[in-house]
């Protein structure tokens, strides 16, 4: 959800002359992505996201990511596209940072999702866990169990000032989940982090995945759990069976759970539920001047459920 | 340069409807504008910015703004035109405010601006002025001197927390130009606010004017001097004299100025250089908490040549 970086007209133009896309007629910084910064091009050969990567992201792992995009994509997932540059480059520089230009999705993320929706998303990440199965490239889940600790550690001394308590609570819970955390459940590909914002829909069908900045290995169960805090909650903090029930119910259309991942659901999703509490604070704490971010990311508490930052 | 508003998929949905412009594709937030929340919005019939005036904008003057596009894009001036709905209002409400769908024009805004661009600038600016003589509506400019003596006993106690001695500038700078200020120019309808980021090139060819809604009614020549203030200096603060005569040849090519309106330009360019620093003052003091609002217009101060917040 920011603009950081401002490219200027002439350096914007320079980089698009390395595609197959045709010239550019316009560039706008749109409020998407919560990492990096996005503009929504539109060259003479269509509308695409350009998007520069800031410093949050390891330049390391922006093969992993285009990568995957491509594979997901050959195998009938919806979701955006890298475009090659003319000497075969999906990545890029542009305004001293590395860049890449995608296909452009259509689509509206929903605000109050129903039990259709979550169906959808369901079956939509069952798929996406089996088109990862055969891809090459790996990558460790930097916000698991052993992430978590040096977030804890990082924000502990200050999380009482964002609600009293808060420090006892992460560290309580951390501890707990040490403790309780499932090993060896059935993993590969998980997308760790879909949340609406990151699903569109057209005419009420699911149109499309959107961004994969935090896709790694991990637990496919663990994805679930995230998806689950995040679709089947209320306002009121009420869990919504019903949804989950159709959430589920969509995941098994492509893969059937095993006894040991439907009993660690709860775990995973306390897990995930920290995780997410944890960098909310970090941001929160640490929120950098002068992103281009959104009233919900940048100045809602981080424990009364913005879901724009992660 | 803003979102303030967020939008429902639902309510945007019903909005549309009330269109002949198809279902929606897409809705991204942009950081476009500097008192409103835009959207580029894609549906079935093309690309549109919709735009949620926020309270900043006195909803009375919005019959104004949307008829001059309306006007002056009739007189073949390339600027967004507003979309009636099908019952013929260019008007209309969404999310708790008033709301317009305009087309969206392609094109880029330049950040550095060479003497070709200066003198495209100056004719169709020129253009403008002669193309709002027939404009029936009128707005008095509320930014212009009268204006300002609120403004300045707005800010002045906060002033010198800005930069020090600041205060005395604003008082010393209003008082001269309460005596100097000319009247009896030449006037009608001027853009007030044509910075570059509201000017589009496509092609190196000027292709649109965006952003009318500090338009008014005032003397042509200040428009002049607000243009030759943010398109003339260099970033090292020197006036460029080639740029200006490039501005002021390109305004020529449709109208004369008069020997009254050249003597009076270095005292209008005071008063234009006072009214950008004076809002640029207020809203740095006053900053919305929660503005999804650019570095530049946000965080930099308002002395050093931000280029988005009026």
């Amino acid at each position: 959800m920011a603009v950081y970086t401002e490219v200027s007209d002439e350096d914007l133009s320079t980089f698009v002359t390395q595609y197959d896309i045709g010239a550019v007629l316009s560039c706008k910084g749109i409020a998407e992505g919560v990492e990096n910064s996005n503009y929504l091009l539109r060259t003479e050969g269509g509308a695409f996201i350009l998007t520069l990567y800031e410093k949050r992201v390891d330049a390391q792992d922006l093969p992993f990511f285009l990568g995957l995009m491509q594979h997901l994509s050959a195998r009938g997932l919806t979701c955006p596209q890298p475009v090659s540059s003319r000497n075969g480059q999906a990545l890029g520089h542009l305004a001293g940072r590395p860049a890449a230009i995608v296909t452009f999705l259509d689509g509206l993320s929903v605000r109050k999702p129903d039990a259709s929706h979550c169906h959808m998303v369901g079956a939509t990440l069952g798929a996406l866990h089996h088109a990862g199965t055969d891809y090459g490239l790996k990558r460790a889940n930097a916000l698991s169990l052993d992430g978590w600790l040096p977030l804890v550690n990082a924000v502990k001394d200050r999380a009482d000032n964002v609600q009293s308590g808060l420090a006892t609570v992460l560290t309580d819970e951390l501890t707990a989940l040490q403790f309780l955390w499932p090993k060896c459940l059935p993993g590969g590909i998980i997308h760790a982090d879909l949340f609406p914002d990151n699903v569109l829909f057209l005419a009420d069908r699911l149109s499309g995945l959107i961004d994969f900045y935090f896709a790694c290995n991990d637990a496919f169960a663990y994805d679930i759990a995230i998806c689950l805090n995040v679709w089947c909650f209320e306002p009121d903090s009420s869990f919504n069976l019903t949804k989950s029930m159709a959430f589920l119910d969509g995941y098994k259309t492509v893969r059937q759970l095993t006894d040991a991942e439907r009993m660690a659901l709860p775990v995973l999703a306390r897990g995930a539920a920290l995780r997410f509490l944890l960098t909310r604070i970090a941001d929160w704490l640490d929120r950098p001047p002068g992103a281009l971010v959104s009233e919900r990311s940048a100045e809602r508490s981080p424990c009364c459920g913005s879901r724009r930052r992660r």
